[in-house]
Parts: structure tokens; C-alpha cells; sequence
């Protein structure tokens, strides 16, 4: 269900009906800009997608009903095509037209880690693919299993597992299962006085799991962290037993082998508990824009916040081509904006906390010439902070491809890395005839460095799918030789895969394969996802 | 040298001349209290030590001596004392003993990341175990190798690559060579108006790849954090080829191997660069005390700082014990107290950051019920604040037997944690006719918990080595019976290595030895430590 109780898409973005319809301006920037011609066909409903038969060695299906009992193992139609792939407009492309090919053939729905451990030795047996299903929101092909040199593969989705197991006042820590959605998360500690803190734009629809899994960063990094930094302790079902990690706040005892699962992707194991360090709930929140004439000087002007404080909560920097298209405002695209760059700051905290931070960080932004454009902007941001997939739907209905890509450097590296993946997608798809708008932002800032994150939107070319695979290829490349990370927050799934493996070098992957090998003998565990 | 530039002692702490002489009060505590009688034999001399003779295949020697140069190949007698193991008490005992029987056969110094990879691939080649060795402060029997299976062992001491490399002001980071001694760095650094921040006990002669290796916390970690939150990039030597880790500040590029490398002790590979974020240096410090009537207050006061802020830069309070005996302040050992628990509060930044961190902090303390005591106690800790080892030579000298241990846990657990300790501490010691003195004080506090370092002093016995193996085991049981780490930032070596593998579990142990077996397949990086 959706938070409004509707049934969600299967082929787009949670609940279809806050899809906005594109205003008049929009459709014609699209056609007069991009060249965007109306979609020659909608979406199909799901009776019309192609799926293919289930197939699973017998004994595999057998044992996993007796393990789980019947109504946990599911191979319906509406099961598998819900299971099908993540979030990808790769993804979607493909499921909007009715493919289907990369359903698993089966679902199951264990409801303790001695179940998932149960389902991982009896898959590891009949050498049947395991993909850990959370919230199904990944943007990397992180869910999209590879069949070769198995026997079917499964989703293994941890809805059940959706509890607040504990929570510890006095540490500030609570022990949270991966099927637990945000949401919910939020709404359990809040009763308790907490605040996760952790709110990155698939929200409403992601699981802790997810987020472990993914080594997610949400909107509020600057005032609550990435989520690898919120995180005290692991359990981790493996085809090879159990990991308990993480005993104290900080240890010397050996590596941390926490950070070695946060954002494994569930090649390594299965999170099945995830210990986290709790805040408390802001009694006050407080959200403004800013504009700046430059990109580069409200760059500057994050950095000083970065390195020499005070941290918004929230803190994010629109680019002149997002600020010009209102990207920053999806509630009001098209709509006219005032030019420059638009920054959003948000306090969260006790009354005169958010008072102290927001004035000592006002004093900053206006003297890095910044100009205060009042609360309005801020509240606007707020409230469609989650709405970027809608608008990204409509735009598809449209017959325009849009999509996002996010990478980190450090700040003395920041402003050429923007300007070789700007010039790398607008190369790549103006060489295929479909000139692309390229949008960016920095929403994620640390003391040493900043994330960028690209939205393109051009016109459909005959093969979609083609099309942006170059983009993001030539995107990619520029990336790894400017310096920067192939992913901040989105995670490596199969899509990054090669330039993972190029960013980090064959030894480090080879290490990454001998834990695998270790922990996963079979290779069951998401295969084809990380590092193969 | 030392920073005096007097010779450094071979079987003590550093300057030998900084070795106090006990007042005649902690001479009478000593007798009296603990039957301390005076020590029969004093140290022995270097001449009287006892040496193996040298047992190295010649044709590795032969390849070392022509990668390096024969200077840089040593195997003089005073070379190889002094790289027989740390500085843990039972190290010291036992080269004041004249047993050096765990000397390495060689020490060989290269200048380059290149001749370390060369070295160790010669090594692993010949089967000779390869021991690190920055500033040689290990504790836990770091630096002592499993001989058994190799045909020999060399110490390679890291002093040569003891360069600044570079420093990147626009992204305050910094790349450093892990010879570099903590005293130097941040010397060179502070010549750019930057400090590091990384301020642990053996300061004055520990090394950046030290800290790397053994994921070393600092005095001031509550305002700078702990060396592994500093670290944002690694150059790392295996005998497999290297690793090149941290493209940018954060990532979701898979898990984070820096974390991997950082705790490692030297068994996965040697690093021979480390980026480093840097803090602009402090234009003012200022150190002050603060009395608790008992530790649980002052605990509570920490925990209120360490969760709701602001933090002090450097935070350390003292349980009534150590504050009776003056061990907060070496320099007054023995001096009347005040009673209570003495709680150490620094702060260094800005001018107006420190008055108003020290205002909003010193508010929190006094509403838990801390009384002030002025700047000198906070002066005073912070002249003595790396003399605490030395203090322990003149304990040695004078028949007692004097070690330290830490552990660290959450909030929640933290007094079941202290009082576990002490009293497997009190028991086991006890029960040899020699009863202690245990201390304790929490030095690091992080939202969710803090750690706890004891120490504990006692009449020597007659094998002081077993004496101590048995109060050892004992608290290492106590603390895994409580929830705690083992260790907190001395690091796993020897010691600790039973201990670590109850505390992470078998399948943990295990993916260890995968990496290893990936990197280092004939096994010959620091044999025996960590995961043997």
C-alpha cells in the first residue's frame, strides 16, 4: 500500500495518483527545446506483460513451503511482475513495454533471521539465485539477478520483518528489522521521542534493509549523517551462519566489519537486524532559500559551511540550469524563477539550536554573497521533497527520457568533476540527436568534500534503453577520470559494476570475492550484483 | 631520538630522563597497600641481553640487501633489541629481564612504497614473516611474530618514509607517509595552519601508519575523533600488488575497504600512504577540572555532553580511585585530593568557539552536579598528558608491577562493564597474594556509549609474566560476559587475539582469513597477530 492506501505502480513510482499532469510550458520546452515527441505508446497494464514460466527445481519449491508454509511462497503472476527489477528508467522502459524476462520465479516472505538463514542453506543447496528484496526501490539494477549457472532465482522480500525490536533510551540506539519502511521507522521512534534522521528521496517507499544494504544517504546527511554513520550494530544471515557485529560506539578490535557489509548489497549476506543510533525528535523545524548568482560561489559557500560550521540540517545547492527549469521546486515546474542558483537550508532541532545554527549560518551564506529568499522556497522544497520519481513518470508518459546519476569528490576537485559529467552527457546524447538538458545539485557535504547529483532529460530515441547506456557510459567514464566515485548514495548493483571494479582495481575486488567465497561458497547471494 | 634528542630507551618509555622519581608517600602506598618490596634486580643492560643469533635464508638477505642497499639492511645487535616487541608490560618485563628472544633476525628500512612491495614480495617468496614497525609502541604484542612455519622474520621499520607529501587547503586534507612520528606531522602541518588533531598517550613516538594500523583513538577524540574517522584515503603494500582506497569523502561504492585496512595491524598489508582530513589548528586552548562526588555523576555529565553537546575537545573523568591516587595527574602522584572524581574538560578552536563551548558545556556539567575547580587541574593534565608510561618505569623500577587495559560499550552497559572489570581485576589478582590497586577513567565518549580504561597496580610476583596472563583472562572474560569490546583503541596483536575471535565469532575470523589468504597467501604479513 501507499501511505494514501492506494495500490502501488508496478511500473513507475509509488502511488499513481500523485503523478502531476505537466503544465502547458513544460510540454512545450519539451517539444521546442528537446524535441520531444509524444510517447507512440502508453504503458501496458500488467495482464499485458510477458512473463516468463517459473523454474525451479521441485525440491527447492518444496522445502521452501515447508520451511515457510504455502502462503509465504508465492508465484503469481502479480507476485513475481512486482519483483521484477527496481527503479531504474532502464528499468521502467522496460516494464512499461511489457518485459518482464528478469522476474524471479518465485517470492518468499520468511519472518525471522532463522528463516532467512533456513532459505539461504536450502537455495545455496539447489544452487537457486537469492535476491533480498526491501523496498524494491534500487536505481542501479540492484535487483535484477543473474540466472546464468543457476537453477532460478528467487526474491526473497523481508516485508514481514518489519519491527521495531528495541530501543535503548539512555544509548540512544534501537534495533530495527530490514523490512521496517522509513516511514514506519520514523513514525515508532517518534512515539518514543526519536528521530532516525535519515530521509533520503525513496522515503515513503524504502526499507532499513535497503538502506544498510546500499550505504544510503539521505537529504539531511549534513545534520543527521549517512546512514553507514548511523548505524552500531549488524546481524547478518549468510549461506555460512550468522554475523553479530558491532559491540561499543567504536572498537580497535580489528577491522570494521560493519563498513564491510553496509553497502554489500546483498552479495554477502542478508542484514537481518540493523542496531541504530537514535536522535531526538526536532521539536522545531526551519527552511529557507537562498540565491546565488554562480553555481561556484554558493559552492564556496557550502564548503565554508562544511568545513567551519554551523551545519544545516538540510542543505542543498541547485545548479543554474535545475534552478532555471525548477527542478529544485517540482511542485512549481515551469514556472518562473528569479535565475542564479537556488539553496535550500533546513534547521532541525530544539527552538534555540535552530535559532543559533540558523543565524551564524545565514551570516555565512550572506557573506559568501548569498541573497535570503525566505522561508517560501524552503517549505515548498519540503513538502515535495519526495516527488522527483512522479515528475520523472509524467515526464516518461511524455515521451521524454529523464533520469539521475550522483557521484563525490573532493572540494578542490569538485568544480571540474561537474563540468566533465555535464560536457560527457551532453556529448553522448547530442551525438545520438536527442541534445539533453543536464541539471545538477550538491546535497551531500563533509569537511573534505561534496556529491553532485545529474538529472537529464532529452527526448526518446527509437531504442531508449541503448540510448542512455552510452550517456551513462561516457558519464561514467568521465567520473572515474576526473577523480570522483562512480556512486555517492545510489550503490553499485549491476549497472555500475564495471566502473566499480575500475574505481577500486582488480586486488580490491578480488577481496571482495574472497569474502564472498567465504561467506556465500555457492554464490546464490545477489549474483551479478557488485562484483559478480 | 626523543624530542630531547637524548637516546631512546630500549627496555622503557621514550626519554629515559623524563622517568619521574617516586615521592616517599606513593613509596609507603606502595608497601604498605599492595606489599610492594623493592625490586631485586634492576633492568639489565643492553650488553646483558640475550640474543638469538640471526637465522634468515641468505639468499633472501642477499635480494634485501639488493633492493635496499646495504645500510638499509641491519642486523646489528642494538638494530634488532631494539624492534623486539612493544611496550606493554610484559614486553618491558621481559627485555628488562635481558630476553630478547623474539628478536627479528633482520630490520630492514625502505624509503618508497615500491621497496616495500619489493620487500615483501622477496619475503613471500622465502617464507620470512614480515613484522611493521612505525613507532614501536604496540601494547598488545603487536610487533611480536609467529615464528614457527617461517624460515625467518625481519622487522620492517617504516622511519624512511617519514615525509608530508602533500596538502590539499581547499579540501583540508593531507597525504602522509606512515613513518611519519606524530610530533613531526604535526609540526609540518601546523606550518599550513593545520592540525591533525590525533593526540593518544604515545604521541610523542608514535607513527602515522601506526595509528592507520591500529585504529588508534586520541586523547582529544571527542572534538578531532578517532584516527579511523580521519583517515579519507589509504596506499596499501601487499605481497599481491596494492590498494588504492578513498576517491571521496563519502561513498556508496561498495563496502568501505579503507575500513578494512584501518584495524588491520599489519596482517592484510603494509600502508605506505595515508590521506588524512585536517582541522584549521587552534588559536586557543583552554583546560580546565571539574569534581563529581561519585563516577556515575560524572558519567551521566559526559553522557548529556557526548549526546546533546556541545563537546568539549578533550573530556576525561576519573574515578574515585584514580582521583584519590593522583593518577590524572602524574605529575602530583601522591598529593592530597579533594576526593571525588576529578573530570578534565579542554577545549581548543576558535577564540569565540571555545568561550561559547566552554559556557554551554560548563552549564551541562554544573547541572549534574559538577563542582568547578579552576584551569590548573586542566593545565596540569595537560602538561603530564603523554607521561603516564614513564610513570610506569619508575613503578617497575621500584618492584611493582603496573599495566593498563580498555574496553568500551554503550551508555546503558557502562557501569555493569566497570564494575565487572574491576572486580574480575580484584579477584584474579587477589587470589595470587598480590591484591591491586584498579583505576579506571572514560577518556572517549561518543553519542551511544564511551570507554573504559583501567589501571591496575600490584606487588610483582614471581613470575610476573603469568601473574598478569591470569588477571589478564580474567578481564577479557568480564568484558565479553558484559557486552564490551575487548578493545577499544590498543588494538588486537597477540593478546588480545583469543579474546577478539569470542568477540566477532568464528564465520567473522574466518572472513579475515579470506582477505588474507587473498593478499598474503604464504602468510607472512605479521604472523600471529589478529587472526594468526
Amino acid at each position: 500500500m501507499t501511505p494514501s492506501g492506494t495500490v502501488p505502480s508496478w511500473s513507475g513510482w509509488g502511488d499513481p495518483a500523485r503523478v502531476p499532469t505537466l503544465p502547458a510550458p513544460v510540454l512545450t520546452l519539451l517539444e521546442q527545446a528537446l524535441g520531444v515527441t509524444p510517447a507512440l505508446a502508453a504503458a501496458v497494464a500488467m495482464t499485458g506483460v510477458s512473463l516468463p514460466e517459473p523454474d525451479l527445481p521441485g525440491g527447492c519449491r518444496d522445502e521452501l513451503v515447508a520451511l515457510l508454509g504455502a502462503e509465504q511462497v508465492r508465484d503469481d503472476r502479480e507476485s513475481r511482475i512486482r519483483h521484477t527489477r527496481g527503479k531504474s528508467t532502464s528499468d521502467l522502459v522496460r516494464l512499461r513495454s511489457g518485459d518482464a524476462a528478469d522476474a524471479p520465479d518465485l517470492v518468499v516472505l520468511p519472518a525471522t533471521h532463522d528463516e532467512v538463514a533456513a532459505v539461504l542453506r536450502s537455495c545455496a543447496q539447489h544452487r537457486v539465485a537469492v535476491v533480498p528484496f526491501g523496498g524494491g526501490t534500487s536505481v542501479v539494477g540492484g535487483l535484477t539477478p543473474r540466472r546464468a549457472g543457476f537453477s532460478g532465482a528467487i526474491a526473497l522480500d523481508l516485508r514481514r520483518m518489519d519491527r521495531l525490536l528495541a530501543v535503548d533510551a539512555e544509548s540512544r540506539t534501537a534495533v530495527l528489522q530490514p523490512g521496517l519502511l522509513a516511514p514506519q521507522a520514523e513514525e515508532q521512534l517518534g512515539a518514543h521521542g526519536f528521530t532516525l534522521g535519515h530521509f533520503p528521496q525513496s522515503f515513503e517507499y524504502a526499507s532499513i534493509g535497503g538502506f544498510a544494504a546500499t550505504r544510503s544517504a539521505g537529504q539531511a546527511s549534513a545534520g543527521y549523517g549517512r546512514f553507514d554513520e548511523m548505524v552500531v550494530g549488524l546481524t547478518v544471515a549468510t549461506p555460512q551462519g550468522c554475523l553479530e557485529l558491532g559491540r561499543a560506539p567504536a572498537s580497535a578490535a580489528g577491522p570494521d566489519l560493519r563498513q564491510l557489509i553496509l553497502g554489500s548489497e546483498g552479495a554477502l549476506g542478508i542484514v537481518t537486524a540493523v542496531t541504530v543510533r537514535l536522535m531526538p525528535a526536532p521539536a522545531q523545524r526551519s527552511y529557507e532559500g537562498w540565491r546565488f548568482e554562480f553555481f561556484s560561489d554558493g559552492m564556496a559557500a557550502l564548503r565554508r559551511l562544511a568545513q567551519d560550521g554551523p551545519r544545516p540540517t538540510v542543505v542543498r545547492l541547485s545548479d543554474e540550469i535545475e534552478t532555471a527549469v525548477g527542478l529544485a521546486r517540482p511542485g512549481q515546474l515551469g514556472s518562473a524563477s528569479s535565475g542564479g542558483c537556488l539553496l535550500i537550508a533546513g534547521y532541525e532541532g530544539s527552538p534555540p539550536d535552530v535559532t543559533a545554527r540558523r543565524e551564524a549560518a545565514s551570516a555565512v551564506l550572506a557573506g559568501c554573497g548569498g541573497e535570503p529568499q525566505g522561508d517560501e522556497p524552503g517549505q515548498e522544497w519540503r513538502r515535495q521533497r519526495y516527488a522527483g520519481p512522479y515528475l520523472r513518470d509524467a515526464l516518461l508518459d511524455a515521451g521524454a527520457f529523464v533520469e539521475t546519476l550522483e557521484t563525490a569528490t573532493f572540494w578542490s576537485s569538485l568544480g571540474a568533476l561537474y563540468g566533465a559529467v555535464r560536457t560527457a552527457l551532453t556529448e553522448a546524447l547530442t551525438a545520438q540527436d536527442t541534445p539533453p538538458l543536464v541539471a545538477c545539485h550538491v546535497s551531500h557535504v563533509y569537511p573534505t568534500g561534496a556529491s553532485l547529483y545529474f538529472t537529464v532529460a532529452c527526448a526518446q530515441a527509437d531504442d531508449p534503453l541503448a540510448q542512455w547506456q552510452r550517456a551513462k557510459t561516457a558519464a561514467g567514464d568521465a567520473i572515474l577520470r576526473a577523480g570522483g566515485t562512480i556512486t555517492h548514495h545510489h550503490g553499485v548493483g549491476v549497472d555500475h559494476r564495471e566502473h566499480y571494479a575500475r574505481e577500486v582495481g582488480p586486488l580490491a575486488v578480488d577481496v571482495l570475492r574472497a569474502v564472498k567465497g567465504r561467506l556465500d561458497p555457492a554464490g546464490i547471494l545477489n549474483p551479478g550484483v557488485l562484483v559478480g
